[in-house]
């Protein structure tokens, strides 16, 4: 598979040359904290997280622990316990690959199954699946994924499954890997009881950890490419440390989203042209929701910053909300996510059912009627005025997704920067989960 | 299985005194319309789809139909070829019922296959499913629907899918049923050809037709009971037929909306604390986004209206939403969507693995957490003053998916009224799809 990193043109995002002028230099003074962080192996800065894709003393880490597990066999099922941050960018890459069509391909191996909130029928059809006659009862893998190691969800489920799987089979605890901030409790519990274990490093946030054993680690016990990923991922950080802000593929969508914000455009919608593009989608959605949705800005100053993510999955979502789109508010930007090479493509027949409708589909192929609605929705698109960032998948493949992941990356801290709000923290959720804490302990 | 309605609660929902008397001889005026409608099977009024749940000619017309092509037993699989409102609500009844687990469920049958927007890697799968050697040839049906008749997806996939399975069995038209608008380019095929079709009304839309045989044939053939859906439908019209405003969920509901966006809350997040149901705050993403997103007011003046919908699973999404939602901009109502009952709950044992994590779970069941998750948020929303409404499944069941529909359908009708726009109409869908024929037509 071709190795070439997705490409991101922001022609009809509504930047101008006053804008980029105007912040130009700020821009660049951030680049450089950033080409810092790239190169610094001590994780030292917030931003420590775009040092992820070359760290390879991690990477061997992560890989030594995966190959005493599995002996390089991909077991037949995975299991990530993980919310949030901690499950969402490998359910990315997983979905992108093989995940979309899990509920019609029953057989393949691995399969990855995703439990984040709390779930007993969820729960029963895992523990129900892991311990099915036809597989074998240790042919799968578990990881428990918690970067402070006290998410609520994560340890209920956990616990739940544990306790559902003892049952039959009481060794199951050597098929768990736990994923934590070092010296965190449950990094303190796993040494205890002699359950594997693997670093999240204090700078990492959740939003932006799929490239260290969060995302890689399971992906890589799936036999998914994750060096495929580094790659994509460094090629793609290059770019985005360039000096030149229209070329630099993160900078200048960074600087669309602020654009569109200061012109009322409030809401981003990323629409994914491909329905494997689905919880890339979503992995988006949290790392721009999070970093720049804020109360306060870096004074101190309450402002009640933020964009909300949209998701729309084309052209399901076109019959869905296009009317919305295009002749509602004009309170949106949007990103279309395409994908341009389709291996294995197929033709509506010469020789047809119903032989007259739709006549200009004849003899087309699927991707060719996908292409065709893209263009004729940005055409539409540019004539309302809605400005959208337009991004091209090469082909759908881990060196293409790392570089797409490395590129919402930086664009997020680029935007944090140009927002003058604090990108990697969350000071807000603390009130909902002491509400609930305090409701647990009464219960 | 209890047959119990929804409950919605408007208290949180910034609703008062004021505004109830300034619209209240509207908001019955207009319920004077749907009363009428709800008692016509005439099908007159753009409002008629409130007499769906009614019909018993248009049931027992599907049924005949359906009984011919199963004789009463449910098929291995059930395939929905149809994009937006011809799927969007089968989808969400499946989804909620069993399709949420089908990942995780290889063996269960009926299974439930939609096929929406054109993707050859998904129509492959699909064929390979159906004729799988494991099940019968001839077990399953499949659906095209299409209200207009000539959607460019659907029709493209009917005929790929159709290609594909033709080298395998050359009668598989038998097993093909179509659902379309009477006197439509595919009704008149289908005529031609010899299969089956089913009627959709006129002045029944899309969106609104999960109650017609849209929705109902293909619920129905994978032996799902559609009668309590139509009972829950029904209990759930008179009461969005009542007098009392506030007592009444579709005009409380809809006030509540109408209100938000009049104070800038311009984003409805369906907040669902239950994956199971997903994707009924998807077939709600629809209703809501077309009916009242428009470019002009019933007046002829250009308004740009409309609320953007969005949908979060709790606790899931507070876990990638919840900074923005709690700490940005206040421009969100939200509708949280809980189910009280829990067959099948488990708790986390006593004797856990990771003793010491998170005390407060100790001997708490899934649902007891997930109860106590949702007061934690409902009660950081009232401290952050973000208007909700609460809405309640005594369980998910037939009967309550129906009363949910069904007041969604209204509530979205009084908000049509409330903000003077047409809620049936979409004229700003031409547009992309005639950009779209014409690109076709060049290739």
């Amino acid at each position: 598979m071709m190795k070439s990193s997705v490409t991101v043109n922001t022609e009809s995002a509504g930047i101008d040359a006053v804008v980029v002028t105007e912040h130009e230099s700020d821009l660049r003074k951030y680049m450089e904290k950033l080409r810092v962080a790239a190169g610094d192996s001590s994780y030292a800065s917030p931003e420590s997280a775009v040092h992820l894709p070359s760290d390879d003393t991690a990477l061997a880490d992560m890989q030594k622990v995966i190959a005493e597990k599995t002996g390089g066999n991909p077991p037949a099922h995975i299991v990530v316990i993980g919310i949030g941050g901690s499950n969402l960018g490998a359910k990315a890459v997983y979905d992108a690959l093989f995940g979309h069509y899990d509920a019609l391909e029953a057989r393949r191996s691995s399969k990855m199954i995703f439990l984040d909130t709390v779930d007993a029928v969820l729960l029963e059809k895992t523990s129900a699946l892991l311990s099915e006659g036809s597989i074998s009862p240790k042919d799968f893998l578990i990881f428990v994924i918690s970067k402070s190691g006290g998410t609520t969800e994560t340890i209920a489920n956990a616990e739940i499954l544990f306790a559902l799987l003892k049952a039959r089979d009481p060794d199951f605890l050597e098929r768990v890997i736990a994923i934590t901030d070092n010296g965190s409790p449950l990094w303190n519990i796993a040494h205890e009881k002699n359950i594997a274990a693997l670093e999240i490093r204090k700078n990492v946030g959740g939003r932006f950890s799929v490239f260290s054993a969060v995302g890689f680690a399971p992906l890589h016990a799936a036999g998914i490419d994750i060096t495929a990923l580094r790659e994509g991922a460094q090629e793609m950080r290059e770019a985005c440390l360039s000096e030149a802000i229209r070329k630099n593929p993160a900078m200048s969508s960074a600087l669309a989203l602020f654009v569109g914000l200061k012109n009322g455009r409030a809401i981003h919608d990323t629409f994914v042209f491909n329905p494997a593009l689905e919880s890339l989608g979503r992995w988006y959605r949290q790392l721009l929701a999070e970093s720049v949705g804020k109360e306060k800005d870096l004074n101190g100053n309450i402002v009640h910053a933020g964009i909300t993510p949209t998701v729309s999955v084309g052209s399901t979502d076109l019959h869905s909300m296009g009317q919305l789109y295009l002749g509602g508010p004009k309170d949106k930007i949007t990103a279309f996510i395409s994908v341009q090479g389709a291996e294995n493509d197929l033709l509506v027949p010469s020789e047809r059912v119903f032989s007259d409708l739709v006549p200009m589909i004849h003899g087309k192929s699927a991707h060719d009627i996908m292409q065709a609605i893209l263009e004729g929705t940005r055409e539409s698109y540019r004539k309302n005025g809605i400005p959208f960032i337009d991004v091209s998948f090469p082909n759908i493949s881990e060196y293409s997704l790392g570089s797409f992941m490395q590129w919402r990356m930086m664009e997020i801290m680029y935007l944090g920067a140009l927002m003058n709000v604090n990108a990697f923290d969350q000071p807000n959720v603390k009130a909902y989960k002491e509400e609930t804490r305090t409701i647990l302990e009464r219960l």
